[in-house]
């Protein structure tokens, strides 16, 4: 991608001014709604467009985006499908480096001739101007408060600020995702969905987002590529820079044929995506929960581990157990710490901690216990991650737990997660240590599914340096 | 098991009269947690035990269990593991049904030559008293509030009344499920956790548990049995009668590996486990997530499945190719809809609905259109179940979409689920639907799962009545 093209795309996250074609004062509808989310949140100058309406929420409106005087970054256009080719043309016309088309009605519905005709005229000024749609929800950016989102907040809450971009192929993905993670409290910095992609499509927004100084991971929801090949040949140039994350739709034969139906893309056989997994270092969700559980770990831990072997520290002997069958399931492997710490050890703990793998600490456990073995493991050459349960319902452990747990990760000695499961106790807990650092998972098996794509995210960077 | 052991063991779940061996004030020990929980909540005769004390928590205090003149139908011994064979011997004397020894110290740690007195004692009484313990949280039952467990509600809430009932080899485990159960409103019946399990082992308590009306759904966490051919016997008699889950610890190398410095059990190997799940109709829990899901479902849906042909209603394509993908992965099949009904419902939707399966009602989606497509997939003879994912971030869906399912599932032609995921706005409307007994998932997956655990269990027990 050149430097023109870069800066053509970075207009959509970052403009400076911006133009609502199609903007109405018909609270609830998409022109309102995305013109609402400007004046409300957006810092920049706003001008809604609508040749029958002389101000919109105590904007002045022009009757079409030739009159605005100003230079203009980004245009979202809401119109009807059959006043796209005229407003969008005037907008090229302008010289607008970006332009999300969130208007349907093309090809999605069978709509081959305005959609061919729609494209021809998007190539023509791809020079000076570049789009995403239609048939889209267009971007989010929770730092500039780009919102092009027409569904109400009440309904789809926004997250807060943070550094996972998610590039979506489906409209009601990339909202339901957004809408969940605020609500856990799950940081994000954009969101993309790029619908029909006429123009823009997910290499082209995956590679901007590959450079983009904000994202520290990309996650893909995809139904299938138009241009295999494109995807296929940039993966292997970008995914040691950043992890990729991809949640596949279609991947069965029922579910791809339901791809047809929806996103009117070929899904792609099994074995091509299958490849590109092995090939490429993308990283593969198979549910939801993988996506968002392998975001977190590799958006907030920084540290690479060398190896696989975990450590796992628990109070709490089943919770151990499940555990340690999960890491052996996923492929990584149980350290064996070395005879000198395990001897540090049990020089400071009763006689029936077993300092084993899973290292079991017992019901009676104190915070004094926890620091001493999570201190020994972090020291220990036989460990490369640490895998630490904290069941808060044992009567001995105090709240300043998490205190201590934080200080022993913020020596960056080695990856380090927690596992808890309960109540509003728990909960507090587990949030008072996400919130200082430390990724929590619920269930012994998507922690170590988690530890696992860390582990081989970092493994294929050093390959591919 | 007897009709005079059954009767036994009630008295551990339904007593009138309890005794707390070894109570004690000294807040936040194991005597005093015990007879608080019993003070604050159960409504029969309470005896503290403590030859030191004269009253406690209000409660007078005897030196003994033979200076109690009123019949004792459980005991409850909390003292060191050194008198617990003089105070047990005192409760066979007294001819009390049930005791719980919560007391630690004896094969866990290795002190076999105190286990086996203990083991031959309460082998001598076992005709009229029977033991669950040592080293154990003993009983949870959430309607008479019989409740040993010695950790505070702070740390570890109490769930509510329901007909989930869950015994499990591991205390914390048995706490950590309690807890989390009660964060999540799932409702339990009662808890076990039978520890040492010197006399009642998990085969006694699921046959205790299959007679019991008051229990719709088993869940088991097991490292290991003892003797793994009294289990099986017992399960190919009772597997049909009711939903048996199971959550196997152990089941990799190194997990089985800590079981045995964990429960002290043999893990069993995989083989044996797999066989038995095949030959007698016990579910299979892989995960916790899975036991939590697979216990709503069949706990709250009573309808059969006659086959495993389930119908999508969606109005997000990209969860609901999701759902398909999931669908066939686990082994269950897409409804076809036969010609008139998808006739029907074409008649009054637009014409950009998919009328296939997944049904996909579009992010335009209205209650009404919800209510005729799925009115039509209950009537079809080509359906035996109902997946609805219900995304409200759409703009027009009315809450009244709550009242609506409601009413189509109330009619109880076919097994019903719910699929949303988001935030607070999505989060209230599926906590009505499940309060009104529509079973929610967040997640694609585990909603297929769980079907194929609901079909699983029907299409064994028809196959053995």
């Amino acid at each position: 991608m050149t430097p023109q093209e870069l800066k053509l795309i970075h207009a959509f996250f970052y403009p400076k001014t911006v133009a609502v074609i199609g903007a109405s004062h018909t609270a609830g509808s998409v022109g309102y709604t995305v013109l609402e989310n400007f004046v409300r949140k957006f810092k920049g100058n706003i001008y809604p467009i609508n040749p029958n309406v002389s101000e919109i929420l105590g904007k002045k409106c022009h009757k079409s985006i030739i009159d605005v005087k100003e230079k203009i970054d980004l245009a979202i256009i809401c119109t009807p499908a059959q006043v796209v080719l005229k407003v969008f043309e005037e907008c090229a016309l302008k010289k607008i480096p970006a332009v999300i088309i969130v208007s349907a009605g093309f090809n999605e519905i069978g709509n081959t001739e305005l959609t061919e005709k729609l494209e021809k005229l998007i190539s023509k000024y791809k020079k000076t101007t570049r789009v995403i749609g239609p048939n889209c929800l267009g971007v989010l950016n929770t730092e500039t408060k780009v919102d092009t989102l027409f569904l109400p907040e009440y309904r789809l809450a926004r997250p807060e600020l943070g550094s996972i971009s998610f590039i979506s192929q489906s409209g009601a993905i990339g909202s339901a995702v957004l809408d969940w993670a605020s609500s856990e409290d799950y940081g994000m910095n954009k969101l993309i969905s790029y619908g029909n992609a006429l123009d823009l499509d997910e290499t082209d927004l995956m590679e901007y987002l590959i450079q983009d100084p904000k994202t520290s991971v990309i996650c893909l929801y995809l139904e299938g590529n138009k241009n295999g090949r494109k995807f296929f040949e940039s993966l292997k140039k970008n995914s040691h820079k950043k992890p990729i994350i991809v949640l596949k739709g279609g991947r069965s034969k029922a579910g791809a044929k339901a791809t047809q139906s929806h996103t009117a893309s070929l899904a792609g056989s099994n074995e091509v995506f299958n490849a590109l997994f092995k090939q490429t270092g993308l990283i593969e969700a198979k549910t939801f929960e993988e996506l968002f559980n392998f975001a977190r770990i590799l958006s907030k831990i920084k540290i690479a581990p060398k190896g696989k072997r975990v450590q796992i520290i628990t109070d709490g002997g089943g919770y151990g157990v499940l555990l340690a069958d999960s890491i052996e399931e996923t492929g990584l492997e149980l350290a064996e710490m070395s005879a000198n710490n395990i001897e540090i050890i049990r020089k400071q703990v009763p006689s029936y901690v077993q300092i084993k793998n899973p290292l079991d600490l017992a019901g009676d456990v104190t915070n004094e216990r926890y620091k001493i073995a999570i201190e020994q493991a972090l020291l220990d050459k036989n460990v490369d991650m640490l895998a630490v349960i904290l069941l808060y319902q044992v009567p001995q452990l105090d709240s300043k737990i998490v205190e201590e747990v934080k200080a022993l990760n913020n020596r960056k000695l080695k990856p380090l997660i927690a596992i808890s499961i309960g109540g509003e106790f728990s909960k507090v807990h587990s949030k008072a240590l996400e919130e200082a650092g430390v990724v929590n998972f619920l269930y012994p098996d998507e922690a170590a599914k988690a530890l696992k794509a860390l582990f081989e995210f970092h493994q294929y960077k050093k390959e591919h340096k």
